[in-house]
Order: structure tokens, then sequence, then C-alpha cells
């Protein structure tokens, strides 16, 4: 049976989140379906993260077994043909070995947060972005954010639901940008490490808007970080503003495109 | 009676365009009924310009008389607080002079159009852009444009229900950008002129797309606005790409925020 990897980006407001509920809207349901139209017997693909509800994909990887042999550039057109008129689609599609795995093999997560300041409200970006109408202090939220980069327990930053084996994590990066927009900012918070715990980026980017809005100072961060203490986390920001930006692998099994550029506005 | 001056942001996706229809979602239906709550008698709005189904504002400009007077930030988060959850929002408010007019008084009306290379479907902008899935030339499409600037009798650009008294015109800009974008490119069109025939800016672009595909050499351009034919035009675009940009008048009732930069993507 060959295996195909498959790119993905998707709108996350319509769906219940990434992963298959019985009579739930979802986005790996919604490509299930897509691709039991190809191929009636088809199970279930497998992916490298799974979303919450309202999260965003701009390149979500998964992977499906099939039983005929495709043309890449054909099973990446039938696939979009038959997930209309979802938002969701397929950018690229690959075939990999037998042995390689969507979620295992990957050695990288990147998000983006997306959080706009405007007293009006979004009107193009509804969904897509955490509106809040008072504006932010970068420097202090940079200042926090060096805090949590490294090896630590982020325990105060995992949700009580979340199945980790460890709180223990590796966090990459974390830096923000702020773009002027008509009547107001953006701040774009590019997020990386080898895997995270639930809730653990919106844990982050909550507790930074604290910071930027001037209730919390920098340290304080370092003080939460130590807890080791949900309760000292800030609040959970909402889902809207978030997206799976991209995902690594050893060896990246698309080719042609350069990755999703996470640093920019879309 | 005060008058006020609103600048508008909408997205042109749920409604049948910005006139008020009896039975019919509408952006100017919707702005009247949310001034209704703050004056059960309030009658209309005018606007610098209608917008067609599926057409975006960015800074459409209206005004509105109202018995009370209002401090303008006071009135501007009333009427926002009252037209949620619509994705209409209105940007500024300022009190402007009785005889002030936001269609009579405009000098320029400013449009923008976002047309979307890539074979994969929009997910996060489906229903803002309109795709094709091959690319574009931009340099004839800006050679085709240069044979539009000035002033000319536009009848092969004029929709057969347009109710303007002559078909001569002067267009000021219409400038091409090109935008990297993954997987694909986007262009933007900014088109500006002191008034538009109906269907014009989807006219030029629909025609100029022909151009940039290799269909039109750049001189049918010309051909076609010298044959005075609605029959000699290329196919009107779809309307999701385009958004009214801006207004201009000889005073600006609006201070404070810079005007909407209609050159970048937003």
């Amino acid at each position: 049976m060959p295996r195909y990897a498959m790119k993905i980006e998707y709108n996350g407001q319509p769906y219940n989140g990434w992963q298959r509920q019985d009579g739930q809207p979802t986005v790996q349901g919604a490509i299930e379906d897509a691709l039991r139209k190809l191929q009636p017997d088809f199970d279930k693909i497998a992916a490298a993260g799974r979303t919450d509800t309202g999260v965003h994909g701009l390149a979500q990887v998964a992977h499906a077994d099939l039983t005929r042999d495709w043309e890449v550039f054909r099973l990446n057109e039938a696939l979009n043909y038959h997930l209309k008129p979802h938002p969701i689609s397929i950018l690229e599609v690959a075939k990999v070995s037998d042995d390689w795995h969507a979620r295992f093999d990957a050695t990288e997560r990147r998000y983006w947060f997306r959080l706009l300041y405007r007293r009006a409200p979004a009107t193009h970006d509804k969904g897509l972005v955490w509106q809040i109408n008072y504006p932010l202090d970068v420097a202090p939220m940079r200042e926090a954010a060096q805090h949590l980069i490294g090896q630590h327990d982020f325990t105060t930053f995992r949700s009580s639901t979340c199945q980790a084996l460890s709180p223990v994590k590796t966090l990459d990066e974390l830096t923000i940008e702020e773009v002027a927009v008509p009547y107001g900012a953006e701040y774009h918070f590019s997020i990386r490490a080898r895997s995270f715990l639930h809730n653990q980026v919106r844990s982050f980017v909550g507790s930074l808007e604290r910071v930027g809005c001037g209730s919390w100072k920098p340290i304080q961060m370092k003080h939460a970080l130590d807890a080791g203490d949900r309760a000292a986390c800030g609040p959970v920001c909402p889902a809207a503003g978030l997206y799976l930006a991209g995902v690594g692998y050893a060896q990246d099994p698309f080719t042609g495109a350069a990755p999703i550029n996470t640093g920019g506005k879309r």
C-alpha cells in the first residue's frame, strides 16, 4: 500500500477541531470523507498535530495509505475537488516510504498567533485573530518570553486535560513582531518546539498579553513558570488567532514550494 | 440636526450589496438598523458609493443626520455595539457641517482588487479574493492598463444597467503589484477616479486578466476601449476580490488615523 504525505491548510472556524468525532464536523473527518470518494474502504489518516476547535492550519501534515498507486499531482487535485466546499485545502502531496510517519517522524512543530489590537471589531479577519481593544507594549513581552525559552517543566502552561507523559518540554523559539495596521496594530507570535503540551501556546500568549498590557511584570513570567502550578498561569487566550504553521522533519517529504513563512503576515 | 460622517469597513460576503432592499440583508440596512437602536425614528444614510453583492468595503464613507448631539467616540462605540454580530465595523465618526454630503462632496473613489493565483483553493481568504489556477504576466497587464488612463468614453467597460448620465470618465490610476504567496502569487490592482461606471472596475480587471494570461495582447485593450461597445469587453470578473478602499474629499472630514493604504496587502 503506497503511503502519501499531505500538507494541509484549513480555516478552523466551522470545525470542532482536527480530530474525528462521530456526528461532529472536524477537519480530519472532512479529509477522510474526501479520501473515501477515491477509495470507499479508506480508514483513517494520521496527523502531526491535533488542533482544537477554532484553531487554524497553514501547513498541517498528515499521511494516508492508499491501495492504488497515484500520481501525486492527480491525487492532490482529486482531493481538493472532493473537499469542496470545505475551507480545507491540500497544498502538496508527496509519496513517502511505508514506514514514514507524519506524527512520529516530526522533529518540530511551529505555531503562529495573530493578536489584533483595534477598537473597531474585525470584519474580514473575524475568527482569524484574537482581538483586544487596547495596545500592548512589545518590549516587556519579549523580555518575559525569554524566561520560557529552553528546557523546562511547563506544568503551569499545561491544560489539566493534557495527556502528555511528561510536562518537560524544550521551547526553541518564541518571537514577537508588531505590525502596524490601520486604526491599531497586530502582534504576531512565532513559537517553535519539538512538541507541545495541550493548550501550551494559548497559555503562553494569554500570559504574555498580561505582560504587554502592564498587568504583569516580565519577571512574573519566570515566577509563573517556576511555580509549576496551573493556577499561576495567565488566562488561556481564545483559539481564533492560533495557526499550526508548519511541521519539521529530518528529511522533508515535500519538495517544490518553500516552507510557509511564519514571520510576517500571511 | 447634527450630521455625522462614518468611515465603514465591511465583509461583503453575507450581503446583497450595499443598498437597502426590503427583505434582503444589505450593508446599508444593517447600519440603519443599528442607528434605529439609538434613535427609533431614524430614516436613512447616504453613502459615497454603492457596492454590489459580495463586494467589500475598507473605507466606505456615509453620513447620517441625528436629532441628538453625540460625542463622536461614544457614537462610534454605540454603533459598533449594535452592529454585532455583523461583519460591519465603523472605523471612525466625525461631526460635519449640515451641508456636507458623503456622495456629492466626494472628489475621488479608490478601489482595490485581490486576484489570487494558486492551484489549491483559498481557505482563510475564501470570498475575499478572485482565485485562478494559472499565473499571470504582470508586464503586459501594466502596458494594457496604460491605455485606460485618462479621460475616455468607457462604454466598453460599463454594465448595460449602468445609470450614469455619461459614459465619459477620467481614470487617474490603475497600478498592478505582484506579491509572492506560498504556492502562488497575488496580483493587487489599485484603481482611482473621481467616479466610476457600474461594473467598470470588474470589467477592467476581467479584461486585464485576459492580457495577463496571454489571451489578449496589450494593444487589444486599446482596441476594446476604442470600440465603444460592451461586446468588446473581456469577461466581467467575480465580485469577491473587489474592495472599496477609500473616498477622497477636498477637506477630509476625518482626522486621526492615516488613510487606508491600498498599495499593499491589507
